[in-house]
This record gives structure tokens, sequence and C-alpha cells, in this order.
């Protein structure tokens, strides 16, 4: 891997700003690399879309924005109406079967993260770090444990053990979908 | 200001790669700006040069990388000799007069980092973020505030104090330098 684009995007206060900000971190601080995060709000930050883009490189970054996302996580219907279209080809595009209905037909891996959130944590507000978990657990942008340091360092004090519990349940929803691919043959 | 940026050099183990982040996160955060951080290393990571680089900017970052630094921040010799000819002409510099013996004549606001880290914390480890809020506290690039927030957030466990009277005798030191500038008139 060189250069790795990544979009997240959702609804104001679903933390995907946040998201994208620990994803750099992971990659800059743990994994040594070089990051770039640009970030837009929908006409209104709050309730508005909001969506953080993250490009990652071994490399030099010679462009900052995402031109076509090798990765998606949308937690919104609108996020999914609007970005999905831009995602590469062959990119990943998963998507919160919770709040998204109707996503491209056969291109996405729907996955009720809000849900997963709400069992492991008691709060839908770790959708964000769930996400990023499924994220990184099927693509390895970042490893784990780079991720892992990453939700530590930047979770709320006194919020850590449940980031990390999401962080965690995001990664076995990500062994799942490769365990089921593999058995598929 | 639209565009800014801003080099921090050091050796490896002083510091300068999470303090280019935690610049990073108060700007993308704290402020709602866009961020490019880019870092290298000399050509051993322990004890060798390590620069960080952090492109700020309110609008879309075009290129994200330092082409003329508005601001640097040095903390080794190596450093300044390397990086102040790529300081733009009216451009901000700042060295450790600890470690940095020569500087270009007239240009360097030279300020003992590591010994104002070690009297207000007693670790000269904390001198990434005594300089931090040295150039915040002189740039404005991000606010006071969100640098605040971001030190906090970013400290390792049980250190947030000590890092956040480091940063508030950067502040002072850039309020010192300020008000000697105002008396000259």
């Amino acid at each position: 891997m060189t250069r790795y684009e990544v979009r997240l995007a959702g609804e104001g206060g679903q933390g995907m700003i946040l998201a994208g900000l620990i994803l750099a971190e992971a990659a800059v601080m743990f994994d040594h690399k070089n990051a770039c995060q640009t970030q837009s709000y929908g006409p209104e930050a709050r309730g508005g879309a909001s969506q953080s883009e993250v490009v990652i490189d071994t490399d030099e970054i010679d462009y900052p924005k995402v031109i076509a996302a090798d990765a998606l996580l949308v937690l919104s219907q609108e996020g999914c109406d609007r970005y999905a279209p831009g995602l590469k080809r062959d990119g990943l595009l998963i998507v919160d079967a919770v709040n998204v209905r109707r996503a491209p037909a056969g291109r996405a891996h729907s996955v009720p993260i809000t849900r997963i959130a709400e069992e492991t944590t008691g709060r839908s507000i770790t959708a964000n770090v769930v996400g990023l978990g499924l994220l990184v657990g099927l693509t390895g942008v970042v490893t784990r444990e780079a991720l892992r340091s990453a939700v530590a360092a930047r979770a709320p004090r006194g919020t850590e053990e449940l980031n990390l519990k999401a962080l965690q349940a995001g990664f076995d929803a990500a062994d799942g979908l490769l365990d089921a691919h593999r058995r598929k043959g």
C-alpha cells in the first residue's frame, strides 16, 4: 500500500470528524505514516451532513483530498446517497444497516453498526468507533494495534474502556465478514 | 488567514511528531479547519533528526507539504541548520536557546524553551509543548483555547496538568515577547 483514501460520512453529532482524527492519529503516531485530514459540514453542522476525509500514505502525499475513495463508511442515508457514487470501482463500502436503507445493490457491506454499538456499550454514540474497527479490520489501512492505541489515547476521559469495547466489536464484526467470505470461497 | 505552514524540527525523542499532531488536532477538532500532517525522520529515528510539517487552512488544502514555512520551531542545532533557510522571508523562527547556539542573525526568537520546561514541570520532555505554546501564542494559527483542549486531550494519562502548565508557560513566554515588542514600538 502507498496511497489510501478513506471517507467517513454521517450526520453532525455522529462523530465522523473525531473518527477521522483517530484514524489519522493511528497512521501518524503509531504506524509512522503521513496523513491529511479534511472535513466538511452540511449547511448546518448540527443535524446536517458531516464528512471527514483521511488520506494516508507511506510516501509523500501529493494531493490531500479524496479523489476516489478506497473505503467509505457511512452512517446516514444522505451520506450514502451523496458519497457512494464517488467510491472506487473496487472500493469498500460499509453502511450502517440501521440508518441506511438504500445502498447500491450488491456492493455494500450492510452491518447494524449502531445496534452493535448500543448492545456492546449501551451508547449509540460509539457507533463511529465500531465503524472504524470494521473499516480497519477489513482493510488493514492501519494496524489494529495502532488503531487501538489511538482510540485509547483519544477517547474522552473515563470512556476509554467503553470505546475499546466498541472497537473490539468492530474488529469482531470484520472477522465475521472475512470468515463468511472465506467460507463462500 | 487561509493557508498556514508550520514546521517543527528537533531530534528523535523530543516529541516533534506528537507536537505536530496536537497542532493539527487543535485545528481540526476545535477550530474546524483542515490540516495535513507529514513527518520525516533522519536516517535513524532515535537520536537522528525528526521533523513534522503541519499545513492548516480554513479552505481546501491544495498541496499538503510545507513549501516555505510561515513558522518554524526548532529544538536542535541540526534542525535549525537544515530548515531555517526554507522559512519565508517574513516567517517566524523560534529556536531553543539551550540547544541552538547558531541561528540566522537578527531573525530568530531565541527562547530557553528546554529550561522553561524543566523549571515549570521538572521534565525537559515537555519542551515540545512549551514550544507549541510559544508558536501559537505568537502566531494565533489556532486559538489558544483550541490548543489547550488538544493538549488536554492528547497528553498521556496522568500528565494532563503537567502539560497544561508547560503550555501556559509557552503562552506566557509569547506574551513576554509581544510586550517587549510593543514597548520597542
